[in-house]
């Protein structure tokens, strides 16, 4: 009876959380004609500058639209070629990003999180004897500092909390060593460099940013690594305006565009407005040197290639599919920040069809990455949903009940016919891939793919997005009694029946036109 | 020691997080005009919208009026006669409503939830025998597929737990038979419907409906029934604009109106949106049938009268006043989302003089719900307060001090003084019954009734209201010290204290005008 | 293991909650020109406009002011005279305040708590025999309503709770009798006054108020009592528009000014929207004194001066920089409400440098308070961070990454430089005492002081605010990978290295300029 009573008491509070005061918050008011909702008439939106970097291209929607400025969001593409780096770089709202095609390497700045990875061997001078230490390959001769590491099962899990603690324990030496003056002798410690956890993504991954925090990320396949992301900007986060606004750490934007509050206006990075006298004295270097962290003469842009190879210490690659078995997000002894926000995972992936939340074979799938999938999400107030549907199928109709979405088409083709609360048809087009719609709350949609793939990823603008599907064995028509049904419609009690019995299946079905039809007539006759 | 540290985390975590957490949002920022609050003078406001239906009618208050505007809410009256039936509607912002007159019964759909309301027997078999199956007067006869009912001490309850198994069985085999194509037959295999819970309305109930739950209502007595209703537009959960936006499944709005956001259109259900051939392959019916759903020729409006017995699966109507013994929010063996939010109680009864918070015979009383007394209002930010008085009474002076008050007058006639920042009277009416008053956050105001009953509904956009009383035994005054009421004011110490002192009541006092002040002269003489 | 699953739970819950949930919302929709946020160019920000008093005067910044208007705030300075008393005032937004000068006795008003101190005895009387009983000397001599109250450890704590049992019981009877018309009698029941909790404040005290809490502050020093208060008008929980609105109880501004929503208009009290009549019956006064109650005659506005001694129940006042001794905000026997909210902590010294959170001998000292450290921060959702710093100190260069910050120099002189989304230098300025600085979200800035003392308080508009530092060991410099730092400035891996390891410091550096540059150069060759 006590745990009964804890438990209901822990749901119920769990509840109230999530939904009451986690969901996001109302775009507030929009009183002028660019923020006004005017949505009686929707178009499916593409990209429309397209902001050129040394290695990719940043493709932006352009935030003023009206669509965009109801829903109060930013959408770019990014594209980083082969080596590419795309530079660090933070927002004030908090960012959903969809890895659409490629892989590569990402960190995030948590500040207050220690410096857990950590290549132990001075780079220069090992380098041949054990390949490519950056690339994570940790047998045993790549720890001096650490003898019985070998014994563990898990060498990555050990090896990290080693690490920690090496690190900490350099730490200490370091900054004795730091505060007589010998900073710059780190090299002949023992390690090359650590910095905070670098994680890989790969096409399907979806993963969250944070306001403030800084993120970068590296091309490491061998293709270009693409990526939509959605910035929120009506989040509650945002303390400023309803303008995107980019902040850089390096790299700039010659060109100006969207991405920056002020339209065509040159971009540099934070630096670039101090004094090099300031920079110097804050980082304890030598003026010039300062002023090459200006980038005043540098015409990369964002997205700079890496020269030689990409020596960043991360783990290896985990094998595709089969990443979630050493995934602990908290460890039973966890000992405070570090093992809690600083371990927090960032990224989920939802492309595989082994994590469906709906699958019909030959049909297709659906899945969604929301907040009790991936905590993280709930300080954002973002979710996703990846679907892909195949020949004759029909995603069915339904709304969101609590969040806006934009449904962004990663490939193929589809029909999507969008209906506003006046019943008024506000969209009715074929979506190609690279395409862009808006779906206000409470309107309802329908998703088809004539013989087509359809594939698509939607953000959704609470960490808890609900829908309302209008058919099938979870839809609203079920919760209601036929008495409601047919004196709604004016139609007999068998009728009702029908509407609200026939489809049995829920989410996804088969919509062959013609032949389903016949089907049901000849069953009726 | 332990228990009491837990006892005190979860207080204070409770505490925080439905003060700190749940509290309502601003409403942000109202820059232009109409949303600017211009409180210099308000006005006792009338609605100025009347939308009629084959069965009622619906009236709206000018959700542009610049008070309703600079508080972010909608208004409106609905009037659903003998037998009408308010179709399944949902809004993008939360409601909250109370029931003036009359009683019914409504439903309301929560995707994901069982239908819990099974009707066991064809109706058109037994329903000689049994008298109306759907009233739900259930005797050991009614309930064919369970046979020891009887002993339980709590028929309902046990029913309802026994009925959601009985209806899982069924649907299971229904799942099956209805793969085989044999969706049609249901009304053979023991069951006519089952549909998600219906409740019981009666005058004096609060309840809420949250963003995208359709709701619909059915007038099961003798008189028309009357609800007054209050849609948050400013609420976290709206993520449009600040205009209300109806979304109807069935019924329409061929005079257009406020009701929805472009006034004077003709406003249609959901499916009117969609081609008829994807509604018949969603429902897997005929597109004639498909066609009937649209209502293309209907103009009956949103409230429809029932032809014939409605015929919905309930429980007995409880008994009026002891409602409170079979209701059991959660019970010991919760299991998960069916027990908590499905099974969530959405009304409350604040008319009921038993249940009052203040109550002075012969004076009047006052009865408040919030998400203390009423959970789910915690998830919508809203509550209310129902007030009485009568004779020479009045409320004491107050203020609101977290949420702004929105105060419709049900019956009688009173007089209210609201007073401003500045200290400027704003207004000073007699208020009466179908009159709405605005009053913002921190405005101070009393109410009187002079020889008159008054009685009134207050929505608060707050999930727990705070109010401040400027007189009484638990007023601000009685919280500071003499000398800063003496040094405030200018008066002596013996003045300060009967300031202070004097009145003993809370809430409510009698103001019997004249002679009150003569005793008081009397007595201090 | 279970009791470490718990431990995670809660700390996970709480981090949600804390992160996710009390973050502060967003400033929502600023579209017109005066919200939109034009960040090109800054300034160092003066008070407008001076509202005197009797004893003393209120400086108001600009609230309308672009900078202000865009991280939606509004900043008063006070200044009460020795023996001045700023009279019960409320606002419909949270206020945060920092005390710059001088000390004084403080009390609020939270509706429903009891009045827990109390004089128990009549002044009048025995006032010689007792010296000042408001001063707070509690000997045994003057409980005369309980014997045995010498033995506890605690004085003031034990009376405390016998002083409620104490006015309970008076309560009780002072009730019955008042119902029989003696309420003008108290004097004579052995006690003079009760009143709500008051509490010593003095220079470096950080407190906050919530909306519609009334609030007064007496000035008990021997100077001026100086204050500045930040009122957060987007914060979610004024429900109003985006002005400031002060509310009176008592006092006036026969000046009018931006104190107000409406300028150069009278502003009275919240008695005279009142007819005095109705006044009259609510507090069972007569008329006279209810009229003397809306002071339409005074002119001394919001701040009085108080005749004699200011005799109001108090503690003693604690020691300087002791207070923590007896501070027991939660007792082990809670009972409910009384004993949370009523006796939450509403202030916290800041200014204390043996509570420093950075504190670097001879450079200088940053102190913050966060919900963390003063829970009633989460409710308001706002923070302040407290820093001094001397000599050639430099501050390292950082940013807010969830919380817009309010710069107010309390005293000295400092260079302050601040770095827009663009990489534009925004504002490099001297900032002197009195002056204010608004860095918005996500903007770099480095403040400095050269050969001077440099002293301020920030106010931030986020409960738990993060800053991500440019420079020093907890920078997000140490975060990137060196491979990053060298490709995203162009330089070499050596120089990477001086870039993210040279600087060891975290917070405070010393900025020596030609010298430290110097040294540089030197360890360098």
């Amino acid at each position: 009876m006590v745990k009964l009573g804890k438990l209901l008491v822990a749901t119920f509070g769990v509840l109230l959380v999530l939904n009451g005061c986690l969901a996001r918050q109302s775009l507030g008011v929009p009183p002028q004609l660019q923020n006004e909702c005017n949505l009686d008439n929707l178009d499916v939106l593409q990209a429309t500058e397209t902001i050129k970097s040394e290695a990719g291209q940043i493709e932006y929607w352009d935030h003023n639209n009206p669509q965009l400025r109801c829903v109060g969001v930013s959408v770019a593409r990014y594209v980083i070629e082969q080596g590419g780096l795309y530079l660090p770089t933070f927002f004030t709202s908090p960012k959903i990003s969809y890895v659409v095609q490629g892989r590569g390497i990402s960190g995030r700045v948590v500040p207050g999180c220690a410096e857990t990875f950590m290549d132990s061997q001075p780079w220069e001078g090992q380098q041949g004897q054990q390949g490519q230490p950056w690339e994570g390959q940790q047998g045993q001769q790549g720890q001096p500092w650490e003898g019985q590491q070998g014994q563990q099962g898990q060498p990555w899990e050990g090896q990290g909390q080693q690490g920690q603690q090496g690190q900490r324990g350099q730490q200490g030496q370091q900054g004795q060593q730091g505060q007589q003056g010998q900073q710059g002798q780190q090299g002949q410690q023992g390690f090359r460099d650590m910095h905070q956890k670098v994680e890989h993504v790969r096409r399907g991954d979806v993963f969250a940013n944070t306001p403030g925090s800084a993120h970068w990320i590296y091309n490491s396949g061998e293709q270009p690594l693409v990526i939509i992301a959605l910035l929120d900007i009506a989040n509650y986060q945002n303390q400023l305006d309803r303008n995107p606004r980019v902040f850089r750490l390096a790299g700039n934007n010659q060109q100006g565009g969207f991405g920056g509050s002020q339209q065509q206006q040159e971009q540099k990075n934070m630096w670039s407005g101090f004094d090099a006298q300031v920079i110097a004295q804050a980082l304890k270097i030598n003026v010039k040197l300062a002023q090459e962290l200006q980038n005043q003469q540098d015409s990369r842009g964002n997205i700079v290639r890496v020269k030689g190879p990409f020596q960043v210490v991360r783990p290896p690659l985990r094998q595709p599919y089969e990443s979630e078995e050493w995934r602990h997000p908290r460890s039973p002894q966890g000992n405070g920040l570090e093992e809690t926000i600083c371990s927090m995972r960032s990224h989920e992936n939802i492309d595989d069809p082994a994590r469906a939340d709906v699958y019909k074979p030959n049909l297709g799938r659906v899945t969604s990455v929301n907040s009790y999938t991936l905590p993280i999400l709930e300080y954002v107030r973002l979710s996703a949903t990846r679907g892909v549907i195949q020949g004759n199928a029909m995603v069915l109709p339904k709304y969101n009940m609590n969040a806006n979405e934009i449904l962004y088409c990663t490939g193929g083709q589809g029909r999507i016919q969008v209906v506003n609360d006046n019943g008024q048809n506000v969209l009715d087009q074929q979506v190609q891939k690279g395409q862009l719609v808006v779906i206000p709350q409470g309107f309802a949609y329908v998703v088809q793919s004539h013989g087509n793939k359809f594939e698509w990823i939607s953000f959704k603008t609470n960490e808890n997005a609900m829908i309302s599907t209008l058919a099938g064995r979870t839809s609203l028509l079920r919760a209601l009694p036929l008495e409601v049904i047919s004196n709604g419609f004016q139609i007999s009690p068998e009728e009702a029946r029908k509407i609200k019995f026939n489809t049995f299946e829920t989410t996804l079905t088969r919509a062959s036109g013609r032949q389903q039809q016949l089907i049901e007539e000849i069953v009726e006759a």
